[in-house]
């Protein structure tokens, strides 16, 4: 699997960010071509503190090829131009592979 | 689903992260009771530049209470305490949660 791990910080409006991330993002990203799974999941530290991240999304892909092909077509390049609409507290992606 | 999201920062040797990891910890982690799912990835930026993590480690759980449970357990004790043998280039972990 390629999965492309995308760490939101904390937001300036936590309520915003999830209420414009349900109505508008996950719509947009759940419609990139050829994955295998999406989720998305909120954050919470072992200890209680601020855990480094407010949300972290993971968007599975079989192969670097379908990965590319996702990020090339026209809804992953919508999806990645709405980030900054929401992403108030900054945005880490990486893709973790097999 | 809780999800242990255990991040790994780049190790001073990554030849010997690798041996020990697969060696030793993944044995002791594949042991700990009650996991739904145990997945570990290589990291790979989406610009060739160093990604922010080395390793990435997801241990599912269907509930808090089968993670707390686990974490509590001989199995996740050890497997935590098998932590510092190996992470040379630091730890970041999180619970990720529905």
């Amino acid at each position: 699997m390629h999965v492309l791990t995308v760490c939101y910080g904390h937001p300036a409006d936590p309520a915003a960010f999830d209420a414009y991330y349900e109505s508008t993002h996950a719509p947009l990203a759940g419609k990139i071509p050829g994955m295998a799974s999406y989720t998305y999941r909120r954050c919470a530290s072992l200890d209680g503190s601020k855990p480094p991240y407010y949300l972290l999304a993971e968007l599975s892909f079989a192969s670097a090829d379908a990965f590319a092909a996702a990020m090339a077509s026209p809804e992953g390049q919508g999806a990645g131009a709405d980030v900054p609409n929401f992403a108030t507290g900054g945005v880490t992606m990486f893709i973790a592979h097999d």
